[in-house]
């Protein structure tokens, strides 16, 4: 959402994929609606609260208000469509579960470094900025399974929030030791992929607190 | 809670129509604390975040804080007072749901049309700025119903954002080509108001998806 | 959080008694997590959700952003000791309840004066500035049963919300009447300290609805 700050000859190539990071997150939080048996507007709420959330969450935090995705309202079509091929197509969606998932794990890498950037590019110090980053990215799956009146699943093991944060913190430590956003943003954004399309095919888990015996 | 920009002459009504709208939402919040069996506080803090959440949502999502009601003090006293109401005279507001439920539509339509307005007056785009009305008009039940521990009933068949956000989109549309706000917020309003009145005698529901046979 | 507005003499103390409030608050979130077999990064976010996010509301609210816990990295580390320290040593944590049970009202004591003396310096009025010290000692509670997916327990009898509250209203009316705020801070603080402990040396409820029989 903020491909601004990465200089023009990348615009174009990272506000693809950013919508493509929005899309498979609204694509989840719809079809996590569609499975609960909600009703349309259930379906889209979660599209777009899954889609932007993560962004919205951050922009509040960091005073960008209205948040990228009100000003721009292109960003709006996507989780709209997103939302009504849930509604309208979900049985075919269901089988390309794994395409959305790894839609899903394209956009938590870009999310979390353009996060990261962004809370950077409004005066935040590295450790702060690098949160936002992991704020951005899984702030939207959890705001989808607070609506929907489940636990948040990044708190169940999955090994998701993790990769977000290693990610983010590449592309802050780049730009603290000086080196250009186009040149970190990239290096975060595939640690942060490599490591959740690992986890997911390896079933990699999140420790858990351990109880004596 | 945003009569200014309507113009002087309407001012006092609005207002007035504005308290009564969030009268009728935190009475519904106050009642579901009561039903739910929570204690003098949880009663209080249910009215108010059902009669001012929607407000405040998108009051932070567009920058204008601190929030309307937190700036005009006058407006606390009116969940106050419903929160009261609810805890020491519940059984005789069971009674009075009918009159209730009409408030609650006349505040989502008053929310809807003036949180649109705002929106636009703070510099959003039309299709963000009915949005924001739309949140305006569902947030503070959404927000009732996170805090009571179910998925919000907005998302559950009740037709309830739709008239909002038909309502909001048309005095948005209105202001877009130029028509004056005080001529294109009653027609917005009256266009909610009616949706959700025929809605709720007619028992209309939103459409959930189709699971095949 | 706010030490700076109550004079250079007394920073350092409130300074120390705000972190050990955080770390308190954090503590309760993260073992919150523990105990609900979350994996560590639920646990951290958990203690970083309950340490951080009622001044993180407030803040968002009265229009102070970044959140003061952003702008100034020190107190983030505060958290994350407070969550490594429940996923690694919770059996020993358990045995010292008590100890956080204490340092939770300390916390809140402390959350409520800093919070509305904030709310002050932003501009509110002392109604509304009451109302955000409440805000700022329960809403990382809040915040940490919501993630939790358990009803607030402030919301279930817990004597909570109203010693924050009166705190609050001290500090307030003191401010309002002319008194510096080094001076009306430590009796607010007290107030609500002492409320807190003989609520829960005593076990005082709120109280509930009354329903006929």
């Amino acid at each position: 959402m903020e491909a601004l700050e990465l200089g023009l000859p990348v615009v174009g190539v990272v506000r693809t994929l950013d919508l493509l990071g929005i899309l498979a997150f609204a694509l989840s939080g719809a079809m996590l609606g569609v499975r609960e048996r909600m009703d349309v507007f259930g379906v889209l709420v979660l599209g777009f609260a899954t889609g932007l959330g993560g962004g919205f969450l951050r922009d509040v935090l960091i005073g960008a208000v209205p948040p990228a995705a009100l000003a721009q309202p292109g960003y709006l079509a996507v989780p709209l469509l997103a939302g009504l091929a849930a509604f309208f197509f979900h049985p075919a969606l269901e089988r390309l579960a794994p395409l959305i998932d790894f839609l899903d794990a394209v956009g938590l890498a870009l999310f979390c470094v353009t996060g990261a950037l962004k809370g950077l590019a409004y005066g935040l110090s590295p450790v702060p900025a690098a949160l936002m980053g992991m704020v951005t990215a899984i702030g939207g799956g959890m705001l989808r399974d607070l609506l929907a009146g489940r636990t948040p699943v990044v708190f169940r093991g999955e090994l998701y929030a993790i990769p977000a944060l290693a990610g983010a913190a590449v592309a802050v430590a780049g730009v603290s030791w000086g080196a250009p956003s186009w040149a970190v943003a990239p290096v975060g954004a595939v640690l942060a992929l490599t490591w959740r399309l690992l986890a997911m095919r390896r079933d990699w888990r999140a420790p858990l607190p351990r109880f004596g015996s």
